[in-house]
């Protein structure tokens, strides 16, 4: 829309945002796979830890409708009693939007969440619930790759209208 | 805990890093002070623009239980929708911490809030309610200062419970 920018290494410039745009939307999604797999260890890598990050840096999460949780400590035993009390989940991401910004990236969109808790019986699929969040995952560049910094969750209350709210006013 | 650096530069880093937290805070407190005095003027001002970065940048605002809104137009939209409906509104902030990262700066919060809908009686206060919700506010260095670049706030719904989860596993 307001033209790309040409020469002086403009075409670098954008190729390599655009590797970055990319780089960013794969670590979102390992994200919520390592969730769907229950697996604790490769959600660990996921998430910035102190021999990532170049300085002692916290990590903070919120949970749809928990308080903050700080540090990897409290952060990983939270996914645990996650994974420890859901049999199945799954995630359809929608609206999902990337804004890179040097070493910090943003990540927003919808969670479309599919869940089922313990079945009754044995052999049996638990009973499924579906579930509306929406997601601010903000990732920092490390000599690793791109590590989740800060994850907030919380869900989506209001009714239909809010597709009103979701026109974008141009 | 871990040692202060000493020299080569080390005192004035650490002089840096605590006016960059500060003047942080300091924008975070202009958010809420804004909102309650319902001054559109002043929320505008505390919200990245597109004459603040040096790119077009799109601002993301999730309020509790909202969809995620973004760019300035949707945003302030929001907030002046907000601000129709408050006859008053207080916020309590607790729990505040802040991490600087270069020139990204994320604060997490509490906001203890206490607002009142419209009085029934004309001179009278409406009935007020309390509520509590969790913020990440995403700050960006600009020439112009620290602005804010997203809001994410969702309600605290667990029970008297997350104090226990609240205690650091040190």
């Amino acid at each position: 829309m307001t033209g790309d920018p040409k020469g002086n290494g403009g075409n670098g410039r954008a190729a390599a945002l655009a590797a970055d745009r990319e780089a960013v939307l794969a670590a979102n999604l390992r994200l919520y796979e390592s969730l769907e797999n229950g697996d604790l260890e490769a959600l660990e890598e996921v998430w910035l830890s102190a021999a990532d990050a170049d300085d002692k840096t916290g990590v903070t999460c919120v949970h749809p409708g928990w308080p903050v949780l700080r540090g990897r400590a409290q952060v990983t035993r939270s996914y645990l009693l996650i994974m420890m009390n859901t049999e199945y989940i799954q995630f359809f991401l929608t609206d999902v939007e990337v804004e890179v910004q040097g070493d910090v990236a943003l990540v927003t969109c919808t969670e479309n969440i599919l869940s089922g808790g313990e079945a009754e019986e044995e052999g049996e699929l638990g009973p499924l619930v579906g579930g509306k969040v929406v997601a601010s995952n903000l990732f920092r560049r490390t000599a690793a790759g791109w590590r989740l910094w800060s994850h907030h969750g919380s869900p989506v209350l209001t009714s239909g209208d809010d597709e009103e709210d979701e026109d974008r006013p141009e």
